[in-house]
């Protein structure tokens, strides 16, 4: 594969794969991209592969259709899935994950995507490709499926602990992201709190809410909204911590799971419950298929100066190739101008109330 | 009704009722109660119910079983779901919801019921009651239903910002609770946070941690616990911010709504599926009234002197007389007492770490 031959096809794109990573490792990273490039799924692509090169071939042999769309880049290192991401920093040079990286920061590929130990991913990804505008640390994004679709919550797990000025740069980044992804014009924003009244949660959330309505961003604002809202679907991005938003969506995916056992054992209570499964069977696949979060894995890291989207470690086949459509989509959409366009906007705004005393001074 | 009477018979409890309080006020709560009575739910049982005594009397005449333990105290004044918790305290005095916590207070009856506005009933039992020990506010409880059985998890809302030393106080009071509920001897506990590693989460959850590692409380701790533990019950009780118990809830009330409606529409999608749902609908029945968060309605402030408990505004009069029950289990158990002696051990092991340099002065 010729990196620059990509000038000759419209709009080929070229995708960063980590293919290391992920609780199953290259067996379930490479049979993705070849799932992916089978189905078409991230329009013309190729795909580089950093990891162990034997072990990376041999995955590749067993999928003859997906060869020729791949090039595999060989890294002798791994980080593993425990190791710390001060470790990842300091060793993780010359590694699957740094590498694949690294193909974003050069120009080599528009998009990277792991299945990887989260927080060496996050890690690496900021020292290599830097936050956009004044972003502490980079958002992870759910797509999160509900009663009226998917929506667009962020951030679940990346920023434990946020000031409202990060979560309205949550709140303009999910939002060029949600257009980006579903085609929606003009995304409804909410803010995850206990209430809906003006007055209610803490001081973090307040002041997000204040911003919002102040700072004259010209987005679709909602206000608050409540854990039963995302299934509901009232708004399409919903705005949190990444302590809140990773328990509300650790709390849902073990429900889901509870949900499917339930309903197994409730099926299968009684021979006549049994037939009325069996007779149900159509229908009850395609509610499950609805409902599995890893048709929609993949969450992008918002916030970066590039596209990086982290897999679901525990996630099939199926599902990684869903994080590479998803990859490929966010780097051939309008998504980094906007977002950055309206963080400079809300710079200049709280830039402008923290300075009236001054301008006071002056006149 | 006498209240004196109550020596007379063996275990005899009575249990104040808000009759105005919840979203469809007297009609559900009257109901409620009559069918705690007639069920038998609490044990030997008198009821007072504080209200206006003509909506009472004429919701106590559908239930004629129940007229002989119950007695209406008139209340000119009622709360509403929207005032403030402030307006509740300046105006609340003589209200039902007031009235039904004086009664706890004044001896006249063992625990009150309410399902009326939470922030009002909180103020109104903290300032008549007064809190147990040091603790800033009652926490609410959640008993959530899981692959194991049921969870107490708290707080579900009180307190929006907590502390290390508050949230240990979540894991006494918790643990005392659950075991007075369930009899389950030692029951487990696990703070709820972003991964399970003792370095994971912000400030609080690992100093909380820490303390309940270190304080030699003797209590089962099992360390920390993530979003998919609530499902699987991992541990029997989880301690976590009001802030994030209440998006966690809420998250999972929405979601079983969801999938709740999405089976229907799964069940409902062809005549086969509708006959399929027909022949298996005694395991779905079944599935339902376990995963229904109404059959364990009922939330207790936990935290003040006398046994207050929090029914759902929008809970059915089955919701209703599940939230009797509990006041009335909670008020015939030893909670209480267990969790004074160890919130008394938590302060005094506080102490001695705050004051090695006065015993080295000393020395």
């Amino acid at each position: 594969m010729q990196e620059d031959a990509s000038d000759a096809v419209t709009d080929l794109i070229v995708l960063s794969i980590d293919a290391m990573g992920g609780d199953h490792g290259p067996s379930i990273v490479v049979a993705g991209v070849a799932l992916a490039a089978k189905q078409g799924l991230c329009g013309p692509a190729r795909f580089i592969l950093h990891g162990r090169e034997d072990e990376l071939a041999a995955e590749l042999k067993k999928f003859p259709g997906a060869q020729a769309v791949c090039e595999i880049r060989h890294s002798d290192t791994t980080i593993s899935m425990q190791d710390k991401p001060a470790h990842a920093l300091r060793r993780g040079k010359g590694t699957s994950l740094w590498n694949c990286i690294e193909s974003v920061k050069s120009g080599g590929a528009s998009a990277a995507v792991s299945a990887g130990n989260t927080g060496a991913l996050m890690a690496i990804s900021k020292l290599q490709l830097r936050m956009a505008a004044d972003m502490d640390r980079p958002a992870i994004v759910a797509s999160w499926p509900n009663a009226k679709g998917v929506a667009t919550v962020l951030d679940v797990g990346a920023n434990v602990v946020c000031n409202a000025e990060q979560l309205v740069e949550f709140a303009i980044m999910g939002e060029a992201f949600h257009r980006a992804m579903h085609g929606v014009e003009r995304p409804s924003i909410g803010i995850l709190n206990v209430g809906s009244e003006d007055e209610k949660g803490h001081d973090e959330v307040r002041e997000a809410n204040r911003l919002l309505r102040e700072a004259g961003l010209n987005l679709n604002y909602h206000g608050f909204v409540e854990g039963t809202d995302l299934a509901k679907g009232t708004v399409d991005v919903v705005v949190t911590d990444g302590f809140t938003g990773n328990i509300a969506l650790k709390t849902a995916e073990g429900m889901a799971r509870f949900f499917a056992g339930e309903m197994r054992s409730a099926l299968t209570s009684s021979p006549i419950a049994m037939l009325g499964a069996l007779l149900a069977s159509g229908g009850l696949k395609a509610m499950r298929a609805k409902l599995d979060p890893s048709s929609v894995n993949g969450g992008p890291l918002l916030g970066l100066n590039g596209v990086v989207v982290k897999s679901h470690g525990s996630s099939d086949a199926r599902g990684f190739s869903n994080a590479i459509k998803l990859a490929a989509n966010l780097a051939r959409s309008g998504y980094a101008a906007e977002a950055s366009a309206k963080i400079t906007q809300l710079e200049t705004a709280l830039h402008a109330e923290h300075q009236p005393a001054k301008a006071e001074i002056k006149a």
